[in-house]
């Protein structure tokens, strides 16, 4: 019965594991993402440089020479692994992996300006780029998260628990 | 034309391109694998512990009480994040992407002792959990891959380039 021991290793969330997912996710500069490929339904994990929303939805700056972003307007499907991992042991440290949906923001939108903003407030060095033809912003639109916060402390985390 | 783009940032491949590739992928600790859920077809990402077999194939230790296990037994395509974002940009570090399928290695089997024996010989806190009766080594059979040697520089990279 592997669906029954998969939830036994699923803590109830408390305060703390939110607030770990929340600050994980509002740090992060850059993350993990995985899309579906085209065609193929091949799974694809590449990194992209990654900011929040003012509601702490996850948004990324990328490229439409990138592979993952042919992926993305294919199918917005995506799942973003964002915590990195220190000294000692990789799994001891904590990480998000967050289930979302990802929209293209027009370009010269209100919302486009407003990202752009915040994005460059985090992570000045992308203004080498974040004005290229090519690049775009996506919103990721959080369906539900799992926080792994540490070998054997796992949370089944819901968007009500990360967006505000 | 999309594609005709997209093949004009892809360099050709170099000794210097393999190489590099090929450090990235032997020095992991850690990586990003990105899964597909069954059932639903999302991809997931979540972060894995790898070593290498002799070959340089990469081999990960994963729990059948993680998500990423179910998703590889129901389907073994899966792709493989290696490399670290540092300082400054993230984007400019260099990464690879790796396609790979992934076999379960029989327990106890002389494969399973050898690649026990590489793993915890990298990583060695990995003991505490590596002999638990949930866990399991996989062995990643790369396909193809993917390079991204820092901003702008892409490689298009096939298995024999990477596996000895």
């Amino acid at each position: 019965m592997p669906d029954d021991k998969k939830r036994d290793v699923i803590l109830d969330t408390t305060g703390d594991a939110v607030q770990l997912a929340k600050t994980l996710i509002r740090s992060a500069q850059s993350a993990s993402i995985a899309t579906i490929e085209p065609g193929t339904g091949w799974p694809i994990a590449t990194r992209v440089g990654v900011s929040t929303d003012v509601d702490g939805a996850p948004i990324i700056l990328i490229s439409r020479l990138a592979v993952h972003t042919g992926a993305l307007l294919a199918d917005p499907r995506c799942s973003l692994l964002v915590g990195y991992p220190g000294k000692g042991d990789p799994l001891a440290h904590p990480r998000v992996s967050i289930q979302c949906e990802a929209r293209e923001v027009e370009r010269d939108s209100d919302e486009h300006m407003r990202l752009d903003a915040r994005y460059l407030a985090q992570q000045p060095k992308a203004q080498l780029y974040s004005g290229l033809g090519d690049f775009r912003y996506f919103r990721l639109e959080p369906k539900s998260a799992s926080l792994n916060a540490g070998f054997g402390r796992a949370y089944a985390l819901k968007r009500e628990d990360i967006i505000d």
